[in-house]
């Protein structure tokens, strides 16, 4: 049963399929277009389609980019010699925003589940193997997540890199800075008493 | 600073625009259309062209609709003189869906918000004394939300549509169905006290 125009019912069955939107978001995402300008709306589809037209995987560290090679792979004032290694491109504008790495980045597009069948095969870690032999990487600062797959993920690539004969690291677990102690979870606790360092 | 490429910032820079996605969100959208396929994207955005240039509002009652009458007030089955007064278009849906309502509707298309200064010229009160008077309407249900805003314009409604001589009624506030009592804020209880009915 529709109760809303045939165009409406489609589109918001449309926006159902995007992340994080359900039926009552998409209801008040369409009475929103509904109210805006008419140019407004145009340009918004027009954007999507912009972005899948243009942007593509950085040839080199598989980060988002309209180009062959990303600005952050191009950019001559980053240290060559250091590469952090992460998940997703959003991880990268993470990291950026801090500001605290100049290196270059890795971006494995994925982690390694064996629930969603997902094993080192589907992760870029090959043209990684052939970054770190043939561009005279020293360092790699492994950033996946720290969920299990994150931590698999870091594991199985402290292994295979190990050969390489780079420095291997893993980003510092532990109490979030601001947190209170009495809120943490017994994992993080452990793991922030492990990783103890003099002060 | 932008840490993606420019056209995915102008595209989040639009979606944020949108009720209910924060940056976060829109970086998962984004993320979503990358990966899906290209004629799903493009389906989207012209899903939404579609509705911007196809739906309008009912000439009539105001609700939403891809022609000049909508299918409610079309219907002919459906009772031509009792009226529901509804705030918005989606109000509508979710009375249609209780399928208890076989009458016709009025979409005010807002409420009386001194704070937005949105005062009773915003309403679409004028075409609903037009219809009651000149369409043998017999009764009319007020079914506004119960907020302030949504009483204050039940309130100013009761006493514009008093000299029309319809009956007017507002429907039913109290406990809803399925909740305890011990969970219900004193403002509903009181409410369903005052509206105890004979059993």
């Amino acid at each position: 049963m529709a109760y809303y125009p045939d165009s409406i019912e489609k589109l918001i069955e449309k926006l159902i399929k995007l992340p994080g939107i359900g039926r009552r978001s998409a209801e008040r995402i369409v009475t929103y277009l509904l109210n805006a300008n008419k140019e407004e709306v145009k340009q918004l589809s027009e954007a999507m389609n912009i972005v899948k037209e243009t942007v593509h995987f950085c040839q080199i560290c598989h980060n988002l980019s309209d180009q062959q090679v990303c600005s952050i792979c191009k950019d001559e004032r980053r240290a060559r010699d250091i590469l952090c290694i992460v998940e997703k491109p959003s991880d990268v504008a993470s990291l950026e925003k801090t500001g605290a790495f100049r290196g270059l980045y890795h971006v494995l597009l994925g982690s390694l589940s064996p629930l969603e069948g997902k094993g080192p095969q589907d992760l870029r870690i090959d043209t990684l193997i052939k970054r770190i032999q043939s561009e005279n990487i020293k360092e790699v600062i492994i950033a996946t997540d720290s969920d299990t797959e994150g931590e698999a993920t870091a594991l199985y690539l402290a292994k295979v890199l190990k050969p390489t004969g780079v420095t291997i690291s893993r980003i510092g677990l532990g109490l979030p800075v601001g947190s209170n102690l009495e809120y943490a979870d017994p994992a993080t606790l452990s793991v922030a008493l492990e990783s103890r360092r003099p002060v």
